[in-house]
């Protein structure tokens, strides 16, 4: 059963003409992943090689690509946790980098905290070499319009709701049964400037305990940080559930607690994992025993060798 | 037993010098609260009040008082949470305010956010009128002395130890048994700037929900942030442990797992209320059925009529 990585692109409303890509940008994310994995690699670094992958990808909603906030700036979050020792870092509204990811566990690797936000986590970035770049890279034609659009007076609802889709995520255990996850989003389209949502927000934005699996999540951020919907769905986990029961568990309680609709990808130490959403969509992809699973619209599960 | 309110002046090593005035400020904090929620005033409205009056007071790690980061500057974080609806607010690394938890209010009542962070913030709070104020009526001769000790290259690990004391906290329930908690803080002592700890994180710092309770949190930010301390306690009541039980358990999981030591205050929805620390001390003060209980010490508990 091990090792197994599994990654999300984001759950929402996918419009078709990015589906494709999509659906493309997750698989070889989990493929370069479980090399990793496969050459003995540790699960923390095949996750963020996944979510890094994902963030210089301008399909999704991180890094490059990320959706813009209210004055059209890049604002990023990121998160990532050792399910080893519950070490874990995270940078909440840092711009001006490429991987907000790698960012994240350098606070981790590097310093005595677990998250910096803004100018300081630029300062930190700047301290440790990381390059900057200008925000103009980060930003896609795709990004630009729908910010423009949700700035319209009449801003279609619908429209909106495509602006939420986002985040990108890994789960992952390896050969050791050592579990990991990192999240990373660009954030809400035209959210208020040092907006923070669920990502970097430890329990919220992923979990990872090597007691119990691991946990990234997408989709509503206000309403999975009101539910803490990594961690709970954790507890389910420690209480037998199964890491597709427990997700459910947990989106459900979402739904019945605070109207969120969201999606996970989980994994259990063991190698069971599980890839699970309420939205309309949710890119994602998992790599076990030389196949690779993946699917965007409900019930959707293809495979192929890899 | 309601309504029930309980607060908290920090978790951490109080010096002797400063033990009255730090048992004197959770006192008046709780009586303030308490006549507010005999009043037949709602739990967020006690909470909010107990933790301004914290903030006010130059004895504790918030608002005015906030220990400075390493350039010698206040950043400060603070949540509060609604366990009627799950609502939330929060704010992060913010400056310049002389009240975080009523931006953190602002917050939760007047965006569609959660949480802002810094500069965000800041500008959040301009749009609201909040005041904005010196950085300099924030810091006290204490709060500097600290920072200077920590900062020469001989400090000492108790001394600094000292410096890990604080943030503020409360929880209460109401007369209609509507539960709610608050904290706020100025974080470490010598901190790296735009450092995030506990308290502005939803499940570590605090944690409100009507179907089980709520929890404030202290101590060691990083590693309460590992064991979501506040959602873990509340987790444990969800399985039948009473307030002081899951408190402990909770306090016992983030020793065993992260090596941490801190704090919390615990309520029920019935009324039922705890007040546990694993470090050597805790100002805490409990204000019920016209009796008020406060201590410092292990074991300490004292009352006196309101």
């Amino acid at each position: 059963m091990l090792p197994v990585v599994v990654v999300h692109g984001g759950a929402g409303l996918v419009p078709k003409e990015r589906s494709e890509k999509s659906t493309m940008g997750v698989c070889s994310a989990a493929q370069a992943a479980y090399l990793i994995l496969q050459g003995g690699g540790s699960s923390m670094d095949a996750v963020v090689e996944a979510v890094t992958q994902m963030e210089n990808n301008p399909t999704f909603n991180a890094g490059c690509g990320s959706l813009l906030n209210i004055k059209g700036e890049v604002e990023m979050d990121a998160i990532m946790m050792d399910g080893r020792t519950l070490a874990s870092g995270a940078v909440s509204a840092v711009r001006n980098i490429a991987n907000p990811v790698q960012l994240a566990r350098l606070v981790m690797d590097k310093t005595s905290h677990v998250c910096l936000t803004a100018e300081g986590a630029s300062q930190f970035a700047r301290s440790m070499g990381v390059a900057e770049v200008p925000q103009e890279s980060l930003i896609t034609e795709y990004s630009r319009m729908r910010w423009k659009k949700n700035l319209a007076p009449d801003a279609n609802p619908v429209e909106c709701q495509m602006g939420r889709m986002g985040t990108v995520g890994a789960v992952a255990v390896d050969v050791e049964g050592n579990v990991a996850c990192a999240t990373s989003t660009g954030g809400l389209s035209n959210k208020m400037e040092g907006r923070v949502g669920d990502t970097p927000c430890i329990g919220s934005g992923g979990y990872a305990d090597n007691l119990s699996g691991a946990v990234s999540t997408t989709g509503d951020g206000e309403t999975i940080m009101k539910v803490v919907l990594a961690r709970l769905i954790l507890f389910h986990m420690e209480q037998g559930q199964s890491a597709e029961a427990a997700s459910d568990l947990g989106l459900a309680c979402l739904k019945s607690r605070v109207e969120g609709l969201g999606g996970v990808v989980t994994v259990d130490p063991r190698g069971n994992w599980a890839a699970r959403f309420t939205t309309e969509n949710m890119s994602w992809a998992a790599a076990q025993r030389g196949t690779l699973h993946y699917g965007l619209y409900s019930g959707e599960h293809l495979t192929r060798s890899i």
